[in-house]
């Protein structure tokens, strides 16, 4: 359901043991930045009024979650602060092919995946540290669902630039780049690391 | 209290009246913009609390007026559309000092100062069409509070990064400039023509 080609190792969920912190603080910043990923499909698309209805609605939850991982932040006494970026954005938004619509239908392929990507990190974080850290887990079981339905409405609406057996195929094929990108991991500890 | 240094002329009301479909549609984008305009500061001013806490406030508020401006078209039949910009927001985005702490606190006084004319339009032309259109007036009437409610937030944001006489000095000088260019007018009917 959510076309990811890889599942989720130990590697990362080691590396969230030991750097929780910054991993918290990253996935503030990353329901930001999928707010201000909606936005900048409706400021592109902006006479697409379907697509810039579900974004509003999709900016309106990202920013919902970016308030509630602050909360948990300020609960757990760790500062919020600015962090560099991992890889795995940049190197999926270079995939992005440059003329339209192809671009519409990337873009939209792209962050589906992204929301894949994190719901299915989301899950299993909240499977990793349900006996330890039950209020976490919590955390992350009530989050998920939101980010596979996004998957979804992004898949779906690059239905709208293309016939339904081409936009499976490119999301099969970015699906692929996006499991190479996720098992490089990276130093530095990320919701995408 | 809106820190405004001229008030809008007959020639804009006119200008209105020829061309209503046109400046709703506008007031449409409008919306859009105001909400990218606050995801661009919450991007840029990540590790600023206060700041992305009203941003998140402003975006929402904003997308919910875009949803209502867009049923005002639909009401009327009016077909939603691409637009060009006018000279407004880019005349004023340009008087935006490069370096930091002066970039930020540009960036929010010019988004007080377009939030004030929107405020100020709204109000006019509420009035200008209360016999004629109450519908119209009404809506209109219902939003310019938020408006001047957004001009005050912006400005209470820009006195965290400078002495508030520092940023008194500047909103008048940068009101000055918005009211020489919304002066100019623009053959392109528009909410800030």
């Amino acid at each position: 359901m959510l076309h990811l080609q890889s599942e989720s190792t130990d590697r990362w969920l080691a590396q969230v043991d030991q750097n929780l912190a910054d991993v918290l603080i990253d996935h503030a910043h990353c329901e930001r930045k999928a707010a201000s990923t909606a936005m900048n499909l409706m400021n592109s698309y902006t006479d697409n009024r379907a697509l810039c209805v579900e974004m509003t609605r999709i900016i309106q939850e990202e920013l919902e979650h970016y308030h509630l991982v602050l909360d948990v932040l300020d609960q757990r006494g760790i500062p919020f602060r600015r962090l560099a970026s991992g890889h795995y954005g940049r190197e999926l938004n270079a995939l992005v092919r440059p003329s339209e619509p192809e671009r519409a239908i990337d873009r939209l392929l792209v962050a589906s995946l992204i929301e894949a990507r994190s719901c299915e990190r989301f899950r299993r974080l909240a499977e990793h540290v349900r006996d330890r850290d039950p209020g976490l887990a919590d955390f992350y079981a009530g989050l998920f669902e939101s980010e596979a339905r996004h998957h979804t409405t992004y898949v779906k609406l690059a239905e709208q630039y293309a016939e339904r057996d081409v936009v499976v195929a490119r999301l099969d094929q970015l699906s692929r780049d996006e499991a190479d990108i996720i098992a490089k991991g990276s130093e530095l500890a990320r919701m995408h690391s």
